[in-house]
This record gives structure tokens, sequence and C-alpha cells, in this order.
């Protein structure tokens, strides 16, 4: 059955590439662009996808926002280059619809959405942040995107401890993460995959050498790149513009400990 | 609760990042490596994470396999490198639990089993294949790594036509992808993701403008590379071997046909 | 002996990676900075490599500008990246002291200084351009690196025709490098070097048909890349700044007539 | 004046892109390969570019040797990818016809055979090794690139000082480099530029924090990518296979030490 637009609903307002608005429809609302204003109202009752002309006649499309977009417009840091690293990070966790999930830090929610966005509706995210002023801009980015449901936004400090047990994965995208992997080991079902992101190469030394101090196994860490093609028949070239560097990511998973070895 | 190792379960067998084995679990069996076989019986009962030791003495780690341990095995071609864009095109392409996906071509089945864990439990995948001994060898990948409920295997060509609507995505992975475009756009629901996957520039842009023609907005190219990073105080530095090129991923919606636009 | 900075001479004033100046030493004149002026009289007489404070008590250091640095500065284009394009040609054309080499267009004046440098001071360049405007500026810049003697400065379209003959190298930076295919085959020597840069595949395509009718073998397309690091203990990582694409290099060799081949 | 192929001249027999051949000429040779032998005495007063068939009528061209065929055809290590960092490496250090260079390890002579061929006729490269069975190979591979005349082949250890002075450029691909650094500074002219080559990251921080301990200044680190295309229409794509890392480059010029700074 066709989904429609209804009042308080986000609507991702495309015009081209470079020119993207998320915007809640709002009946006596218009939406100021440096191409004209939208009345929001006419979008009520329409279809997603639909093309609305701004009072200057300039086209606009009306898509339904997706993960990327939310993803996209929640901070800075995440434009163009991170949905490569987010992506990656899910896939190789292992989780899915169901799956038990703690992260840190928080910080803007962009890779909490995305956990959330692949675990709902029976799985949950624990999310662990220290910073309070960062926990009230991600609740917020989580509500509008329909997701703080399956979502815990806890305070606290992952370097002093982790709350859960018997999760599917943890994720961490902090200063620190090597101070973790003792309590990460602890909260982890056997198996139980644990990622790191960091900008630095000596923090990825200090992870993986404390992963192999505490029973992980399956270490891997990798980079990610990500360039965009300008494609038209004649003119067709990849971008100018790339990102160099986000962050590495690493991989590992927990091993229960050894048994007795037989001597020889 | 922590979940035991049963009797008919996969287990992923790790000895090193070169040598892992994905194997079925059954009592009487045992299995064999160039380190000394491997009593399969002895995992029964055991929490997934369990070190075991070979004839040889030389230890394995059992662990649950996810998602990425599936793909790996499932073809030679997934190894090390697709699944850096498989996991974009999950992301970009907005689906998770619940969505209801096309897919084209079946293929070994590696795609369809990302698209079908992620969709589980209340989503489905349609996917087509028109090579009838392709689909035999997908199904068993699909039963093996218990996504094949979350699916449905179709004998059929999406050049000749779609037969189901309203989709949230269709994903193609194939040699005319531009012929399925018009189909693709009546099957999608108003701003629904379509993703093709093409290994040469020339496929790219007879999709691209097959996609301009047909509708479609916020069209997008891009391709991804992954680098392995050797992880050793004092010795870290990227691996040698990297994967150059798979190939160029695109991204459109769907947009529903503009308004009529007043004169100036 | 030691060389020692002279009245006349251009200095690379260097403050950090971000803020350097090629600029000339005049005994009565002074270079002003946001950290203050310099003045320039006061190197005279000076070894290059001498620390000199500014105004304000920043120091600088004046280095004696090498190839790069005036590639560098002589346009905005060549700012971070082309350099590894211009090294990649300069090395794969074969080209060395006394090499005589056709390139068009001269541009900026950036590949022709490269070239210039290498084929000294035996060596010959013969630089096209029908823009008249650029090879005033071109001019300067060859002047300023002292590298004029070396090249001969054409006002001349070589989709026309080439008038020297019996070259070691052709390179070419243009928008219709396949017109030029011909003219190119019969300037070369046999076994000679012809190069082609262009920023689209679309223009690569049409260079490897033009070059593959032409009796050209070795042909060789290439894309390079090149990103800095942030090297210091503690914070070691890639640049997050990174251009993803200036141009491909295509490479090809004048084959001589195939003998007439026997019948089977 | 077209140049002939004479006995005892190399020639580079090409018969596609993965069959290269680097082949003495010699009136009573044959060359034999996988598609027949080759009568290298029909070279003899032939051009460079002569296309010749073999005894089953396959056609190879015979060019001339360039650099770069001298390089790839010299050591393993250099296939593919090492050219990318030599001409980076080259245009970087700043030199040209009439240079003086330290090089140390002559390893194979590849580096050392790239400088000489830049440096040549009256520049010089001095180029130091510690293992002697090295040293002979090295003098080989730049005998039969006719470039023995402008390299001094010294057996000894950078790490225990360098006898040359006044240098333009000192350029290391060797274990330590670090330990070379304090006889780098002196060994320089002002401004003189120093360039390393390492594979770990590890290497090239110790290398930076020596550089700047000592005095050097315009510290740079890059690592730079090359990806060969497979340009046909209709089939145009990036090649599958390419080098992910070879080593990590390092510039930095000498600065002459500080005046002393006026207090505030």
């Amino acid at each position: 059955m066709t989904e429609l637009i209804a009042e308080g609903d986000d609507v991702y307002l495309y015009l081209d590439q470079k020119r993207t608005y998320l915007v809640k429809v709002e009946a006596e609302k218009s939406f100021h662009t440096h191409k004209g204003y939208i009345q929001l109202g006419d979008l009520i009752g329409k279809e997603y996808g639909t093309q609305i002309a701004s009072s200057m006649d300039i086209v606009f499309v009306a898509m339904k926002p997706t993960l990327r977009d939310y993803i996209f417009k929640s901070s800075r840091r995440t434009q163009i280059s991170y949905p490569k690293d987010i992506s990656l990070i899910i896939m190789f966790s292992g989780i899915s619809s169901g799956s038990r999930v703690v992260e840190a830090g928080t910080g803007t929610g962009a890779l909490t959405s995305a956990i959330a966005h692949y675990v709902k509706p029976a799985g949950k995210v624990y999310t662990y942040e220290v910073r309070q002023e960062f926990q009230k801009n991600a609740q917020k980015n989580l509500e509008r995107a329909h997701l703080l449901d399956y979502v815990e936004l806890k305070e606290g400090d992952v370097t002093q401890g982790i709350e859960e047990t018997d999760l599917d994965a943890i994720i961490l995208d902090m200063a620190t993460p090597w101070l973790v992997i003792p309590h990460a080991y602890k909260a982890l079902k056997g198996s139980g995959v644990l990622v790191s992101f960091s900008p630095t190469i000596d923090q990825v030394v200090k992870v993986v050498e404390s992963l192999e101090d505490h029973c992980f196994m399956c270490i891997d860490t990798v980079e990610t790149f990500i360039r965009f093609m300008q494609v038209a028949r004649g003119k067709t070239r990849p971008q100018t513009v790339m990102t160099g560097h986000t962050g590495y990511i690493t991989f590992a998973r927990k091993s229960l400990p050894a048994p007795p070895v037989p001597e020889d």
C-alpha cells in the first residue's frame, strides 16, 4: 500500500547532489531556500518521491529519508565519507535484527542510529557517553530518525566497566579504546565481535595489543576509501574531491580461554 | 543465556587469518587439516569461542559464523574485497528489518544472503536468476546460512519485467542493468532505491543515462577500496596485497513525474 | 664549494607546510607576511638553508628552490597532487639529459619546466600552444626557473602537424589528444614514447583507439594517487585531505609497420 | 639521425603487456619463447621499433629499452609498483643533470639506475652497500643499462659516516635510516634534500623524529598508489590487481642552525 506524507513526517528535499535538506512537514510552514520557498503543507497526502515547485518554479523532490540521510545530516563529520566506515562496521560486526549491542561513545548519535536501524525491532543498543551535552543532541537525532525506542542512552564511562553481559557486539569510537578491552571481554558472549574505530595508527597498535592480551582472535584492521564518480557520456571521470582518511577499523572476536595443552 | 554448539550447527574454525574453515558439526565426524584432525563431536555442548586442539596439538577456535563468514565462503569472488561493496549497497539502499527487496541476478547468493540477513524476520528478498544451475547453489548457500525463509528464489529475467510492486529497493548485479530500469521504476514505491553494481565504466554510463531518462533522482556512482593493515609494534604497515577494482556502485531513487510547470 | 644567495636569486621561504613563498632576493626590498616582514637584503651572501627572523621574530628558512617548488608555485592546479603525475610521465617517457621532446599544450609551463629540467643541458623541449596569452605566462615561469634556454615556445596547433622529427618523446596534455596521434607517429623516432594526460575516461578510450590504429604498442593507462601523512609519535595518521583525481596517463611506444606475414 | 640496432645492444622484446623480455642482441644467437624462437641476428641494422616474427609467425616488437624497462627487469620487487615511488623520489629530491647524490643501500641497483639516469653525464651517484654480494649484481645491472660511468659503488655502512660532502641529495632505502641522519646533515649542502623510503610506519616515525632533532625542515611523508586501467570501448575498467603498499617516502631539507633569537 502506498505510504503518504503526513503532518510531522520528515522529508528529504532534493534539488541536486549538493543541495539537499532534511525538513519536518508542518501544514502552516514554508521552507526557504535560495531557490524560493516551498509550502510544506502542499506535501501532506502526497506520495513520497513527489516533485514540488518552489515559489521560483524550481523543482524539488520530496524523498522519504533513509538511514543515510539521517546520518549525513546529523553532523558535519559524517558527510561524504563516514558512511563507508559505518557500513563496514555494521557488516563485519555480524549484527542484525534482534542483536544486543553496546556502543561507546555516543557522540552525535550517527553510528548509534545505524546500529539501531539494523537491530530493530527486537534488538537494543546500549550507548555510553561521558559528556552529558552530547547525549541530548544524540537523543534528538535518534528521535527524529524514529530509532529512539531501540536505544538506551547511558551516561557512563566504559573504561570503568560495562553493565550489560552476553552481548552480540561492542562497537567503540572513542579516544582510548584499549582501556575498554578487559571489560568488553567480560560483557561479550563467546564468539562475540569487538569493533574499534580510531583515527591514529598509535591507537590501533594499542588496541590490537590489548586484544591479543585478552584472548580475542580473528583480529583484522582495515581502512576504507570511497570515491565518487561524475558520470555523463563524454565527460565521465572520478571526482576531484575525496576524503583521504577518516580512521582505521579493527575487528576481533572473543575466544574462550585455551584448554590445558597436553604435554608432548 | 549462553548459546551452545549443537549437532548440525556450523562453526567457523579459525587457525589464523589465512586458514579458516566453515564446518558443519556432526558427532561422528572429524575435520582434517594440514595441522591434524579435529573431533567435531567434542564441540557439541561447548560455548561458541571455544578453543579446541587438533590431533597435532594445534589450537583452533570454534567461532559462531557471522554473515561475513558465510559470504566469504560462498564463492571465491567474494573473498577479501566484495564485502566492502555489499556493506555499502545495504546501507545506501536504506533497507532494514521488514523491507521488501528485489535482487537480480542471484549468482552465488552472497549478496542475497546479505540482503536477507538485514530484512529478516518480517521482510523478503525476491531474487531473480535466469541460469537454473546457479539457483541450486544459491539455495544451498542460503539454507546453510539459515536465511532461506526470507528469500523467494525466482527463475526469470528481470529485463522482461518484475512481478513485485511497491518495493523498498531493487538491487542489480547483472550484465545489462540498463534494460531493467523501466521495469524497476514501476516496481518500486515512490522514493524507493535502485542500486546497480557493474565492473565496467561503460555499464555505469548506460545505467545512469537510463535512470535519468526514467525519472530517477539522487543519482550517485561510487567505487570503494579496502586495505588491510598488518599491525604489530615496530612492524606496522599496510598489507602489500590489495584488490584494485571490483566494480562501481550506482544508487538512485524513484521520483514521481513532475507536476505541470506554470508558465513564466 | 658552498653556493651563496646572490641578488636576483629566488629563495623558497619556508615557515611551515602551509606557508611557503617563492621570492626574488632584492637588496632594498622587504617581503611582507602575516608574521612580519623580512629584509631580503639580509639574505645576500648567506648560504642556502639559512634561517632568518622576521620583524615579529618569527623564523623562516631560505631554501634554494627545487623543481617541485617552481611547479607548485606556477599554478594552483599543480598544487598538492599534480607532481605525482608529472614525475611518472617523466620516468615512463624515458627521457634524460639530451633528449628531444615535443609537448602540447604549454599551459602554465609547469610540465614544460619539468621536461626541461631533465633534458638540460643538451636536450630540448619544443612546446606548442595555441593560446598566445598562455605563452607569455609560461615564458615568465620558465625564465624564473632558469629553464628557458632549453625550451622553444611555439605558437601552433599540434592537431595540424608537428614540425620536428626523430623525437625521443611526445607529451600531450590537451583536450583532443587523439587528433595528434598520426602526426606524433611521424614525428617520433622508432620506439619513441608517446604520453597523454587526460582527465576523462572518454578521452582515454579515444586516445587508446587511435594509438592502436597507428601502430603504437606497449600501451598502458594508469592513474596515480598520493596521500600525505601526519607523522608525530602518538598522533601518526594519514591526512584527511586528499585529491581524488587529476587525470589518467596513457603511455605508448612507436612500432614500425609489421613485416608481411607469411601465409599459413 | 635514425639509430639502428647493433650487435651487443639490448632490445626490449614486446609480445603483450605480460610477456616482455630484455635481451642482448648477438648475431649467432636465437631467443626462445613459448611462441617460438627469434633469430636475434636478424635485428642487427634494423631501426628500433621493428616488428619481427618468431619461428611460429608470432610478431614481437624490438623496442629500445628505457629506464623503466631496466628497472622493471632488475628485480622482482620493482615490478609493477615500485616505479611510482622512484619517480616521485627523483622529482622531490630536486636532482637533475650534474647533481651529486649519495644513495644507501645499493640493493639491486634499481634506484641507483634511476638516479644515475637523471644526473648523467656530469653528475655522480655514490652508492653505499654493506653486503658485497649485492654490489656485484648491482654493478651488472648498471653496466647493462649503460649507467656505470656515473656511479661509484662503495662498500660501506652509512650509519658509520658518509665520506662525501656538499651533496645535492641523499637517498636512503635501508632498514635503519634514522641512524644516518646526523651524518647526512654534515654531508649535504645547505638546503640539500634528504629522502628516505621505508615500508613500516615505525621507521617513518623514527626518521622524522631524527630529522626534527637535526635541523631538517620542510619535512613531508607520503605514500603513493598506481592503478592500471584496462581500456577498450565497452569494456573499460580499472584492473583487479593492484599493489596495496610498497613503502612511505619521507622528504626533508637541510636548514642551517637558527640565529640567536632576540629576547622578547
